[in-house]
This record gives structure tokens, sequence and C-alpha cells, in this order.
């Protein structure tokens, strides 16, 4: 039985009806990665015996002592701690880095029976755009985005189920839409990032990745998140949505332009009410307001990489560090208090509709390796805190994957998601493109 | 020579002048730490060889290598990693636990040729206000405050010149002011928080200790702190104050009742003009703002210990896990929200004068080592994420020191700090309270 091909979910099925053991589903993933990691590089540490041995042990656990992600494999962004595995941060000088702690995700995670796969790449720090060599899932010539690119590629290819990512500018979401899976930013605050490397406190949040909004249901469970109020959602039909085409729209290419074109008239064609928002103009700071934020917290996170090891350090935090962007404290309080003042404003008008469709990316995955693509769409839905889903679905030019984001009020996480499992079964079926690995 | 009771800034001198190495300079701690801490109790973990090797390959360096923090002695709070000792949080759970890298202001220290020199007891995972049995500086049955209580204590009995805390409510500035020492809670994301321990995101803070302003400005200057503009503080003489009491003035005891009434005395003899400041009527809310974050942020950062080790977790973070303050997410961006908009407010204010003296404390340290006592007058300038500086000088009843902050707007730590060094000579010379330790 090829289980690699399982959404989480499904292996919990599995487990529960006795067709599997944890370590039948070890050595099925492990001979997915051993065929496909030459290609697409997914993993920055991943000893299989490591693995087998974990799964070994799950399996002697008495079904009344599993937890609810019991042998559910989980790869981790090799920018947040595991006790068992280093964490190098694809730098050179965190390159035998070994902090034998579990990042607060990493630890609820495993007591809930997850088995902690194999530590997935990242770009530097989390925080630049250089590719570290991981391929798109699917296409070897193309980006699978970043940072998180290696969670990205590894479940877009079945070659774990769940992954973590991280996000500070579109980490999360990017890689979702390039590698044609689902990816929740969650409200910011509402998971700890305890033990995830820091590059911008007011920004960064853990991601999740996964093929199946069930499967993003279950770890949100695990985590904790929870609504003020159950959602009323009852489906596509007669509810009412907004598409937003963001103060960034010019930076959209025809990938997007016409997937969300596309939505909107499957939408529509369900029996919703679909409307066009146009966000108010103080909006039209926040992407700028977001880089100067980077900028002065990038200062401070960078810092003791400069001052200790300049020339292992990427050119770009380099800048951070030496404060060449110039921004005044002045401006990065404006630009601080901006952002703080729309957060309610955002609330209030996303509230009015069960989601918000904006783009998640300008196109499909570009070529190449070296350039992870751009963030142009999620820095302001990161910046003003909201929950984000990527529901993929749409195809470009190339039929490479192209994903758009669901956006909600802040600490509507649950809500967003039972939106995305009706928005993202219409998608998938009618919007063209489909995960042929399946 | 008692060198343990120099300064930082007359160590450097020391040092420069080739009357002091840093071996025997780490001796005289040393001794002071053997005669003092079956008493006071401040150290979680302090490995004399370690120092002693360290101090020794500080003295091998050529003095054109000699980093600004050469050779200095510093404390750190236990809930901030050191690559070279054991992290316990003063937490059953942590016990053993040694993530062997440094926090990033650790790094920064380290780089800059300071001497790590332990770790200081704090209470469990700075967030409670139980005491860890260490005691105040000037007297064995008081408290030195929470939850940097080893590191005020540490550095008010001349066991070391610096030390690092941290501060959520008020777990640098309360120790400061109980221990009679300065004390600096920086500007909210100003100094890189990676590495230390998380309770909340929006609140937490690094803090440094010192005996003297100097000091203080010696490791803003290592930190990188920067106004925009320099000071244009020209003393207090013709200098414009304000002093608050807050909304919070009913919580003030005879004490503090008195400092304030003096400090403002004083400086007005000093030629200085100040006017009572009180605050709009919005600012009230802050403090209970304040809480309501506190819990929210306290489920995500207390969920994975509840989880995996909820019998050893203290049961007000059990709580937190629980959330049994029962705050909606609603209130909570209401607080969230409120706190934002107000921090430009306190900033334009507090720009209308050189600082605003407000308490520190609600009197001098109470008896009893297990209460390490209330945060009331602290949490609102931390949510504020304003600069404060605890300067000492006062006194209680009971002859145990008592202190002031001074708050200056957002950013303006260098400022703030110009002017702290001139009031500090004021209060420490006219305010009644002597460090009779030196």
């Amino acid at each position: 039985m090829d289980s690699y091909k399982l959404t989480a979910t499904q292996v919990l099925d599995k487990y529960k009806s006795d067709e599997l053991t944890v370590e039948q589903y070890a050595e099925s993933l492990l001979a997915r990665v051993r065929s496909r990691d030459p290609t697409v590089k997914a993993w920055a540490y991943l000893d299989p015996e490591l693995v087998l041995a974990r799964a070994r042990a799950l399996d002697q656990l008495p079904k009344d002592k599993r937890g609810p992600l019991h042998g559910v494999a989980i790869g981790v962004k090799d920018v947040i701690y595991t006790k068992d595995m280093p964490t190098a941060y694809n730098s050179p000088i965190y390159d035998r880095s070994f902090p034998k702690v579990d990042a607060a995700s990493v630890q609820i995670l495993r007591n809930a029976g997850a088995l902690i796969f194999g530590k997935t790449r990242t770009t530097e720090f989390a925080a630049t755009v250089v590719g570290p060599s991981t391929t798109n899932a699917h296409s070897a010539k193309r980006t699978p985005g970043g940072s998180s690119a290696g969670s990205g590629a590894a479940v877009g290819d079945l070659q774990v189920p769940l992954a973590l990512g991280t996000q500070t500018g579109g980490s999360t979401i990017r890689p979702g839409s390039f590698n044609g899976i689902y990816a929740l930013k969650p409200t910011w605050g509402a998971i700890s990032r305890e033990g995830q490397k820091l590059y911008s406190l007011i920004l960064d949040v853990l991601g999740l990745y996964a093929r199946s909004t069930a499967d993003l249901d279950l770890l949100a469970e695990v985590f904790d998140l929870h609504d003020d109020e159950a959602s009323l959602f009852q489906g596509v039909k007669g509810a009412k949505f907004a598409f937003c085409k963001t103060p960034n729209w010019d930076h959209a290419g025809e990938g997007t332009m016409n997937a969300l074109e596309k939505a909107v008239s499957l939408l529509r064609s369900h029996g919703a009410t679909v409307e066009e928002l146009v966000l108010p103009e103080a909006f039209d700071k926040v992407t700028l307001w977001h880089e100067i934020i980077l900028a002065g917290d990038g200062h401070a996170a960078f810092l003791p990489d400069y001052r200790t090891n300049k020339a292992q350090l990427d050119q770009f935090l380099q800048g951070h560090a030496e404060r060449i962007a110039g921004w005044t404290r002045k401006q990065q309080l404006e630009a601080f208090d901006g952002i703080a003042n729309l957060r309610p404003v955002i609330d209030e008008i996303a509230g009015r509709y069960e989601a918000i469709i904006v783009p998640s990316v300008p196109d499909e995955a570009p070529e190449g390796l070296e350039y992870t693509g751009s963030a142009i769409f999620n820095s302001m839905w990161t910046a003003l805190h909201t929950p984000v889903v990527n529901i993929p679905g749409f195809k470009g030019a190339n039929d490479m994957p192209i994903g758009l984001s669901l956006v909600a009020p802040r600490y509507r996480d649950r809500h967003l998601l039972k939106v995305s499992q009706a928005v993202g079964e219409i998608f998938e079926a009618e919007g063209g493109w489909k995960r042929d690995k399946i």
C-alpha cells in the first residue's frame, strides 16, 4: 500500500482500524523520500533510523494512550528547535548547532503523538529570498517558494502529510501556493513561537501545511486555536464573500488574474454572493510599513550574528544590522502604530463576509531555484495579524499550481478553516489544476 | 583590593591602567559570592572554575583585541540561554535542561568581552510572584522582588556589577527598586529577546541592571540602543519634568508617597520645573488590559508545558493554559488594540518633558521571601513600550531602598539614560538612602 499518499486524517483512520502500523507508514514515507529527495532536496536533516525507532515506539503504545496525532509524520522547518535533531537555519554559522530542546510547537506536536520526521530546508534564517536548492514538488526547474521551501515541497511531493513553516512576509503562504497545498498562517500570537528563529516580533508566526483542510483543522485542534464563537457558516450557497485585488494588484500576473476571476465565477455559480472590496486608502501604506518594520526589527535580530560572524551572514541581513535602509525610529513607530490602527479596521471589514479572497502570489512558481519569489501579496495580512489560508486549485500558463488566499478577522481561524473546506472542495474540483501525484 | 565593589566602568579603567587582571577581579567577586551567597542565594548556577578559566582566557587577549566589556562580569537571569551553562527557569520540568546556545543578548555580551558569570535565580518562568528563596541585598528577611530576583540581589549585593533581567509586568524595575540599584527596561523590541523564555510577545523585554548610569550607558552602547537624535538635555537646572501618580496611586504606600514628594522638591531645589501630569482617562484601562493580554498570551506560552508536565507547573500558569480567567478573544483584541492606540499618545505627552517621574513600587521591599511584590506601577509602562529607568536614592520606614522610575517616549532610551545620570546624582546624594555596602 502506498500509504505515503494519505492525508493525516486518513492515516489516523488506518491506525484506528489496524490496517497500518506507524512503522509501515514510516517505511512508506522513507521510500518516497529516497526516490524523490535526490531531485526535490526538501530535507536539511532526516535520520531514517531515528524515524523508524520513534515509529516503533509509537506502535508500542496501547490505543488508549495514543494522542490525537498518533503516528502522523510532520516535517519541521529548520528554524524551529527539535530536541533530537540539529537546527541549522541554512546558515554556515549554525552548521552543527544542536540545541537539545523542543520549540513550543514541536513540544505540543510530540506530546500529541506526532512522528517528528525531519527538518526541512529554509532560506537563511527564514529571512532571505535565496533558495536553498530545494525544487518545487511539481517541477524540478522551479522554485518551491520560500522561506519554508522544504516544508512546502515535502508536503506537495507526498513525502509527509504535514509540515511546519514560519511566516514573516509570505514564507508560509507562498510555498503553499507554489506547491499546490493548503497552508494556514494563524492569527499572530495564537500559537507560541518559542524556539522559532526570531526575525520580527510583531510579524513572525508559525505556519501549518497540509493537503486537506481536515488536516489543518486537526492541527488547529491540537494547538487549541479557538474562536470566541463557533462558525455559523453553512456552505457556499447563499454565503457572502468579497474578493480584493489589494493595493498591489499591479504585481499580479496572468495566472493570478485568471485564478481570481475564475474563483469569483465558481463561487457565484455555486450560489454565493461575491462583492469586490476596495480597501480604504490607509491600507495603501501597509506594504511599505511592513518593510520598515522588518528593517528595524531585523537590526535587533541579526546584530548578534553580525557582530560575531559578519562574513558568514547574508548580505541583506548584514544590511539590517548596519541599518543601511536608514529608516528613523520615528518612521519605525509610524509604521508600527499605523498598522496597529488598521487591525481593528480590517477585522470589521472582514467580518462582513465569510472570507475575503485575495491573491497568494503574483503567479505560478517562477523558473530557477535561486529566487524564491515575491511576498508582495502576503506581507499586508502578516502585518495585520489576520488568519490566512492558501487554497490550491488553479493553474498558470505552465500548468503549475496557483492558490488563492482566504482572509478572516483575527482569531476567526476555526471559522476560516470551515469556510476553506467548502471553498477548497470547489476550487480543487473545478479550478483546473489537479494534484496528479495522487 | 576589594575590586568586587567597583562598577563596570571602574573595572574597565583598572584594566586599561593594568592595575587589575580579569582573574584577580573574578577571584574578588567569587570571594564575595562565597561569603554572601549562603544568605542571599542569588545564583541558580555558578561554576567558579568556569568563571576563572574564562577570566584567564580574557587576560590572554592583547589589548587591541579586547571588547568594550572586556572582563566585565555579568549575571544572567536563568530564563536566558547560555551556551556554557544550563537554563532551568526555576522549574522542576527544566531542572537539568541545557540548550547549548547563547541567547541573542548573551551572544552580544560575550562578543563584547563580557565575563558571563553565572545564572541568577528567577521566579518560575519569570512568570509568577513566588520567590525563589533569594533574599534582598539589604535584608535577609525581605524579598529582593521578582521575577529577576537573583539579578537584582546580586547587583545590589556587589556580587556582580551588571546583570540581565527580563520584564513582562514589573520584573526588572521592581527588583531594581527593592535592591537599591539602577535598572533599565529598554523600549520594547530594541534589544533582541531571542533565547529568552517567552511569556507575552507584546510585553516581554530584556532588562539591564547596574549600580551606575554610566554602566547602563555602556550596556546601551554595546546593544546599539540608538535614538534618532542625540539628547539636548543640559542638566537639571532649567529642565522641565513631570511627575505622575498614575491611575494606581491608591496602591502607593507611605514610602513611595514620601519618595515622590521628596523627588519633586529636590528637582525643584536644583532649578527644575516639575509639573503634575494627570494622564487622560483612557489610560485608566491599561493596567487591566495588561492583565488580559497576559492571560491570553500566557495560554499560548504555557500550553506546551501544561500538556506535557501539568503537575509540575505552577497553579497560576496552569490557569493560563486552562483559560480560567475567561477573557474572550474580543476582549483580548480590545486590550491589544486599545494599548496600541495609547502608545503614540504617551510618546507625545512624555515628549513635552525631559522625563516623567512615576512610582517604581508601592513601597520598600515587603518582609518575607514567598511573595516578590506587586507590579502595579510597572505594567502600564511595559504595555506602552516606553523605556523606564529605576533610580535609587530614597528609603522606606525600615531604611530599605525605594526607587522612582523615569519614563521617556519610545526609542528615547539614550536620552533617558542621560537624564537619569543627572537625576540619579541628586537622588543618591540627597534622597536619604545610602548604599552602605560601599
